[in-house]
C-alpha cells in the first residue's frame, strides 16, 4: 500500500486571508490536533513582517508553545533574511521560501519581479547554509490569473535553479486553480524524471472543482507529497465566493478509500474539521464535514421494516 | 480529439427535491436553453405521479412545448406502464428507467423490493417493444448509505438482466457520492468488457468531493457517456448541506481543458448557470459560475504597472 504523505496549510496559508484575527491560544491547539491526527508536515506559521500579515504576527508565541510531535515536520515561511534569522531562532523543522513563477503574479503579489525575489531567496537560501532542510513554494505553476499560461519551461528553469542551490524539496503550486489533471500528469512526469533528488510537492486549489481529480492524476504519475488545508480554507482573492485549498480531510479521504496508506487518523481530523467553522467563524467548503464519510451508515426510514414483511 | 458525451439532468433529478415550484414556463425556457449549449441529451421531466412529485406535474406540458433541437436526445423518467403511455405520447426520444442496487435503498426510495421493481420495470420493456430506445439507470451502484457496500456483481448481475431484455443503456449511478476513482475504475473497465453492445452512462455526485475524480477515473477506463446537473443541483437527502450531482459546467470545463471534445458552448452553457440561482431562488455548489473558466483573467493591481518601471 503506497504511502502519501500530507502537509496541512490551514495555519499559514488559510489563516491569513481570513478577516477576524484567530486568537493565538486557538492556533496552538489546533497545530497540536493536527499533530495529533498524524500529518507528516504542518505549516505552522509566517515569518513574514506582522504590519503586512498581522494575523500572524503571533508567530514567535506559536512556535514555542506548540507540543512537537517526533515524526511531524513544523514548517514555517520565510519571506527573506529577516524571516530566517526568526525561524532559527524558533527552531523550524523546515525553512518554506516562496515565489511566483509568473511575473505579474509576483509582482501584484510580493511587489518586486521574479529576479529581484530569486536573488533575495538565493541569499537567505546561503545564510542558512544547509543547517535546515529548505523548500520552495512555485506560485502559479499552471497559470497566473493575469498573464495566462504559464509555460512548463519557465516552471522548470526556476526548479533547476533551486535545486543548483541545494534546495531539499520544492512545492508546485497551482494558485488560483487553473490546472487540469492533464496539465498536472504532464508537469508531475517531467519534473520526476528531471530531479529524482528533489522532494517534489503538489499544491492545489479547488477554485474550479477540479482540485481532487489533479490530485487524483499526480497520484497515478507517482506523486507522494501533497498540501491541503483543513476544511479547504484558503483563498484566491480573483475568485470570491469560490473555494480554495483542497480540503486536506475530502483529499485523505478519498485516497484512503482507494486504499492509499495516508498515515491519517480520519475519525479525528474529520472531527477537527467539524470544529473549524467554529475557529473562523463561518462555513467552510470541505465536504466531508458535512456528508460524512462513504462509510458512514445511515438508518432506513420507518416505513422500510414494514415494508419488508 | 475523444467525443465526450453529456446528458444534462437538472430539468428531472435536480428540480425534484427543490423546494419551490419552479414555473413552467422557466422550465421550458431552460430545456431549450440547455439544446443551444450543445447537450447530447436532456433529461426533460418524469412522467411520474403528480400527486408523488408535484414539482414535475406539467410534464405533458413541458414535453410539448420545447423547441426540439435536431442531434439532441430528449429523455424522460418512466417508472411504470402509466409513465410510458405519457412518455409515448409526450414523444420522448428516450424512455429512463429506474431502479436501486440495494434493497434497502429501493424499498427506501420505491416502496418495494427490488425483484418487483425489476418485473414491474420487465413490463415496461415489454410494452414498449422496441419502438423506442431504454436507458435503465441502476441507483446506489458504487455503496448505499443505508446498506454500505453494493457488490460490484450485484449491479453486473443487473445490468445483465436489463440487457438480456433489450434495452439500449444502461447508467450506473454513484447515487449519494461514495464511489472512490479506484472503484470507478474497476467497474468502468469490467462493465466495458462485459456489455460491448450496450450505451454506458456513468451518474456521479459531488458528496464528498469526489466528483470530477471519479469522472476523470471513468474517462480513463473509456467511458464517453455521462450524466451531469447544471449547477450541481440535484442532492441526497442523507447529506444535508452537502453537494449533489456532478455540475455540468464544472465537469465539462474540466475536460474542455483536458482537449476533450463535450461539444459544448461553454461560454453558453457558464452564462446559463449564472442564471440558475434565480429560477431556484438560492446559492447553487457549481464552482466556475463563480470563478471563471481557467482562461479568463483579471486584470493586474495599479501598483503593478508602476513597479514594472
Amino acid at each position: 500500500m503506497s504511502r502519501i504523505y500530507f502537509n496541512d496549510v490551514v495555519c499559514r496559508d488559510g489563516f491569513q486571508i481570513e478577516p477576524n484575527f484567530i486568537p493565538t491560544e486557538d492556533k496552538i491547539k489546533l497545530v497540536d490536533e493536527l499533530s495529533q491526527c498524524g500529518f507528516a508536515k504542518i505549516e505552522v506559521t509566517s515569518f513574514t513582517s506582522p504590519k503586512a500579515i498581522p494575523m500572524l504576527r503571533d508567530a514567535e508565541e506559536v512556535m514555542g508553545k506548540i507540543k512537537r510531535v517526533p515524526g511531524v515536520e513544523y514548517t514555517v515561511l520565510v519571506p527573506n533574511l529577516r524571516g530566517a534569522e526568526r525561524a532559527f531562532e524558533s527552531r523550524a523543522d523546515e525553512f518554506n521560501l516562496v515565489m511566483s513563477t509568473s511575473e505579474t503574479h509576483n509582482l501584484a503579489n510580493l511587489r518586486m519581479g521574479r529576479e529581484k525575489s530569486f536573488f533575495g531567496l538565493a541569499k537567505v537560501i546561503q545564510y542558512v547554509d544547509g543547517k535546515v532542510p529548505i523548500n520552495v513554494s512555485l506560485s502559479t505553476a499552471f497559470g497566473c490569473p493575469m498573464e495566462g499560461d504559464v509555460p512548463q519551461e519557465v516552471v522548470e528553469d526556476y526548479v533547476q535553479r533551486f535545486a543548483d542551490l541545494g534546495v531539499r524539496g520544492v512545492t508546485i503550486c497551482d494558485t488560483t486553480g487553473m490546472a487540469n489533471p492533464a496539465q498536472v500528469s504532464k508537469m508531475a512526469e517531467s519534473l520526476q524524471k528531471r530531479f529524482t533528488n528533489l522532494q517534489l510537492t503538489l499544491h492545489f486549489h479547488n477554485t474550479r472543482g477540479m482540485g481532487l481529480a489533479n490530485l487524483l492524476a499526480a497520484v497515478q504519475s507517482g506523486i507522494t507529497r501533497f498540501d491541503g488545508s483543513l476544511g479547504g480554507l484558503g483563498g484566491c482573492p480573483y475568485a470570491p465566493g469560490a473555494s480554495g485549498n483542497i480540503s486536506s480531510e475530502d483529499a485523505i479521504h478519498m485516497l484512503d478509500e482507494m486504499g492509499y496508506d495516508t498515515g491519517i487518523n480520519i475519525p479525528r481530523l474529520l472531527q477537527l474539521a467539524r470544529e473549524l467553522p467554529m475557529i473562523v467563524r463561518h462555513d467552510v467548503p470541505g465536504q466531508i464535514a458535512k456528508a460524512g464519510l462513504s462509510c458512514d451508515l445511515h438508518p432506513a426510514p420507518a416505513y422500510v421494516d414494514d415494508l419488508r414483511k
